[in-house]
């Protein structure tokens, strides 16, 4: 192993900031999700983008992998260290920069979190949108090109990353973007380096797009007797431009899930979460308009929360699921499939999932992000049944390939990694070999998180 | 010229559809802009992306230069073959090749103009809002990540495209991003194209995202003193979360050309156009609070539009006024900047630009979406007087060189092509040469629309 020639150098560097102990390099070799353990080299704890840039050097001097790490909340193995090498923690990067209230933006480093980031907006009456569930990195979350429960209404990171300040593999740091709202000013680097999940550079800075709290909110949940009818309620609404901060579908078994572990007390039917942001005036339109297009889809059941407790209870049901289903049943794993579809084929989508798991007798609820069209079933396994892993991973690969089959996506908002990296192929046909020719241009040695995302070399 | 060598498989190819004849290339070598006739030496008008594909084998092969076209009316030079070469003309690919109205997506062929596309789907309750004023092609609009008066309500054709299919320098064929309405499934490439002006490929295809018709729309004028109070209403107003679909800002030398021009018998001071997307009762509430944002600022002479005659008028007038500048010095030629600021910033630098202007003596009305904090200064000379163009292209290059003080963009929307090449450096620093990386790891040979955006090799 190369580590041993960076060594002095790299504790020179950074002093006890990088570490070779057994415990560090176990809590940075695993992740939520169903990867093997695999322990870097040695964690590094850089506290300035110069660290950065000078320990990107050695290890390009030395051929030495270097692998991101925010929170350790990504799914698909992004930040495990399956080639050896060092784990850069930012978790000393999280600084809250500078917030600007005219301009509605923030610069801040990629260690923070979303959930830190939000607590200290929350007097200036500006919030950033973007809302995973897990309470992730903002580095992270840009590099997964993350989303979730608010993309419908404020976007992706992609949409709220107004630029970036990246350290290259040479150690080259560069700026990306401005501080304006748009730009044409050449190609889309800001872009490109979001969603490359650390494999075209480290991010080290991040300028975000803040949005301003709303006035007013309202939230509901509503049951339907079939996953069609609850989509075509969702898809009207999408057409009539009813502007949705959140909707949330939850089938049946995740609403099971949800009454034994927190006696929601709901129908074991699915249904619908959903969330309006704006003016007095405009949430309680909003609200009667979807109520009208939901009666006309057979919805029943409309529960308004009362207040804003009833409402945090709401969302927090929503985002234990995860952890609740796992729950289920002691020592389980997961695996949690991503997939995004056009939203006319998201009921099919959905529908033929629940038919394929049930006549695998695979246990998989179905939850997920209704207004993109991205759903995830989470496919519980036993960690000591191997044939049981088999099964439930040729699962979500056939769910996989019938996303595609409807012109959809393997991963809506998790990314590659190594979990999704079978899927590329067939998703990006020749468009996956221009991926791994950027790769090489920016990354000639392979270097920065190799064996993710891009085509083996 | 290595022309020759291609033209005999070049006309087996494409038979008539490629020409050398004078009128063509003349047609073929000019812009809206003031750069110098430089027409290329052959135009071709391919009718299938195999065409496209095999023209590009075949350039590839013998070293020859290829510029996509679209509808001319690019502002910085983007479609002219300063290198020569052959311009390709996808007037004969336009085409709506589906229309999705449960998705709301379309796809396309390049060539097809955003009037087209509009007027097809009138009956289908969508539309396409992107709008730069000029009735460019939808291949054009992706090119230079055109964006206008829409953008701060459904923002630019970055947001606004879902996929592409592209051929590459080498001939081969594409295709990026899927039908669903998010991904992490790899790099983003398609972001990449998008405002790549050609340099990386030639844009086949496009899928669309549409937007629902508003079901009401009202729009309004307003009139300022001071061009600080125009931009601290619409400040305002974006931080109390009004979404306005279209805020326009006019200086009063732009009102003066509007009412010789047009009689439009305003009050020769700043103004704000406006207008609003919704149901009845949202847009008349959102005019009601913005009414009251305007009277904070000394705002007056508030006029609503009374039916879609005379909100058509209003838009009219603003999407001339480039013309409508132009016409009041028979023969004149301008230069039109671009730059967009952070908001907080947007007073300052059109202030700081009017000074400039009368310091030197130029004549230049501003407009600009203020909303975005992107403003153009229409910079009118003689083209037979050579010092005129050096003193206003001087006032242009001051102009930039604020905006990036400013934490701003050398162009919010109208591309870099040769006319803004020269501020690439200042703007992006070490980041200009990572683009220089990314062109010349898809187009090794330099083939594609060289001389524009990139660094030169």
């Amino acid at each position: 192993m190369t580590l041993d020639a960076v060594w002095p150098e790299l504790s020179d560097l950074l002093g006890d900031r990088v570490t070779r102990s057994k415990g560090e390099l176990k809590a940075h070799g695993g992740s939520e999700s169903y990867f093997p353990l695999t322990p870097p080299d040695a964690v590094a704890y850089p506290e300035t983008t110069q660290e950065v840039s000078a320990l990107m050097k050695l290890c390009s001097a030395h051929g030495v992998p270097v692998v991101g790490w925010g929170a350790g909340t990504s799914l698909e193995g992004q930040a495990q260290a399956f080639s050896g090498g060092i784990v850069v923690d930012f978790a000393r990067m999280n600084r809250i920069l500078e917030v600007s209230q005219g301009d509605m933006d923030a610069r801040v480093q990629p260690g923070l979190t979303r959930e830190a980031l939000n607590d200290d907006l929350r007097a200036t009456g500006l919030f950033f949108p973007v809302d995973p569930g897990a309470n992730a990195s903002i580095g992270g979350m840009a590099s997964t090109r993350a989303s979730g429960t608010t993309a419908v209404r404020y976007g992706t990171m992609r949409d709220n990353v107004l630029g970036l300040e990246v350290v290259l593999a040479d150690g080259r740091i560069i700026r990306t973007g401005t501080r304006a709202r748009k730009s044409s000013a050449g190609y889309d680097l800001t872009g490109l380096f979001v969603g490359a999940e650390g494999t075209l550079g480290l991010i080290t800075e991040l300028t975000l797009r803040l949005h301003g709290q709303p006035e007013a909110i309202t939230s509901a949940v509503c049951a339907f007797d079939t996953i069609g009818d609850a989509v075509r309620a969702v898809t009207d609404a999408i057409q009539m431009g009813i502007p949705m901060a959140r909707i949330e579908f939850v089938d049946a078994a995740t609403v099971n899930v949800f009454n034994s572990y927190a006696r929601a007390g709901m129908d074991e039917v699915p249904h619908l979460l959903i969330e309006f942001h704006g003016s007095a005036n405009s949430v309680q339109e909003d609200a009667e308009s979807f109520g009208e297009i939901v009666a006309d889809h057979n919805g029943r059941g409309f529960k308004w929360a009362a207040d804003a407790e009833e409402r945090k209870a709401l969302w927090t049901l929503r985002h234990n699921a995860y952890w609740a289903i796992l729950q289920e049943r002691p020592g389980t794993r997961a695996v949690v499939t991503d997939i995004c579809v056009p939203i006319s084929r998201l009921a099919e989508a959905v529908e033929a999932t629940q038919e394929d798991l049930e006549a695998h007798g695979i246990r998989g609820p179905i939850l997920g992000h209704v207004g993109d069209g991205n759903f995830h079933a989470i496919l519980l396994f036993d960690p000591n049944d191997s044939a049981e892993l088999e099964r439930v991973k040729q699962a979500a690969d056939r769910l996989v390939r019938r996303a595609l089959e409807m012109g959809g996506t393997a991963t809506g908002e998790h990314g590659i990694g190594v979990g999704k990296k079978p899927f590329m192929a067939s998703e990006h046909g020749e468009a996956w070999a221009v991926m791994g020719a950027l790769k090489a241009a920016l990354d000639p040695d392979n270097l920065l998180n190799p064996g993710k995302l891009v085509p083996d070399a």
